[in-house]
């Protein structure tokens, strides 16, 4: 690992889940001394992918229900922590750097979260262009 | 792993690189028949997050210079694969499933990189609120 997540989130009850869920909860990305070189010029961007592990989930399930609706999907569909390998990614706002520490805007991990990797952020697929699968389909029967 | 990947790269030089270079290259991501069952509901979303092993990178260099530009930056700064953690992150478009087969576009990893996760993408930062750090000074120093 080469850092903690620091968040408001103490246990994955307190998370904002499901649809509509906002993610815009203040956290600090503490990096480790020894690799507080590797930040150099990413106060520059916006946005960075946030690569960490889910080190409280235990086993996984390939297919299974998650808190957005009832119907069992497959993993791979879904952002359950419970995967065969229990990584886990956010996009994140970098408000500001001071030094080794990297105060974010959009946390949805717990606190103490192990972080492996940080990556720029550079390009969005435009709106028109996704589709979101079962997540459309829940949606709509959401605000039926 | 869950899988490999299946592109047409044998050598990290054939990968496009730079500036403007596109990633719309067609590949397949083979899942291992064990996590099959993890696909399930996967094609209804025209976009993953491919999670994956820069198999063939040695070591990492916290500081060091790309392709883009002469000059150097902080690893978490840059999509080098020499990072402390050498995981790679793809957006890929999603075109046909077969079974265990994921035929995609936009591959940029070399054939028979091993995968770690999938997952769907599910919403993009709008382009307005992206600010892109180095990358677009290197984009003006290019086009001057």
């Amino acid at each position: 690992m080469i850092g903690v997540a620091r968040t408001p989130y103490s246990q994955t009850k307190e998370i904002p889940k499901g649809l509509g869920a906002k993610h815009d909860a203040m956290g600090t990305l503490e990096i480790l001394p020894e690799f507080e070189t590797g930040l150099t010029d990413i106060e520059g961007f916006s946005h960075l992918f946030v690569l960490w592990v889910f080190d409280r989930s235990e086993g996984f399930e390939l297919f299974g229900t998650v808190p957005i609706d009832g119907q069992p999907h497959g993993v791979f569909a879904t952002r359950s922590p419970r995967r065969p390998n229990p990584i886990g990614l956010t996009v994140v706002e970098l408000l500001r750097r001071e030094g080794r520490m990297l105060h974010v805007r959009g946390v949805d991990m717990l606190d103490a979260t192990p972080i492996l990797d940080l990556k720029p952020y550079l390009s969005s697929i435009p709106a028109e262009k996704l589709r979101r699968g079962w997540i459309a389909g829940a949606e709509m029967r959401a605000t039926k």
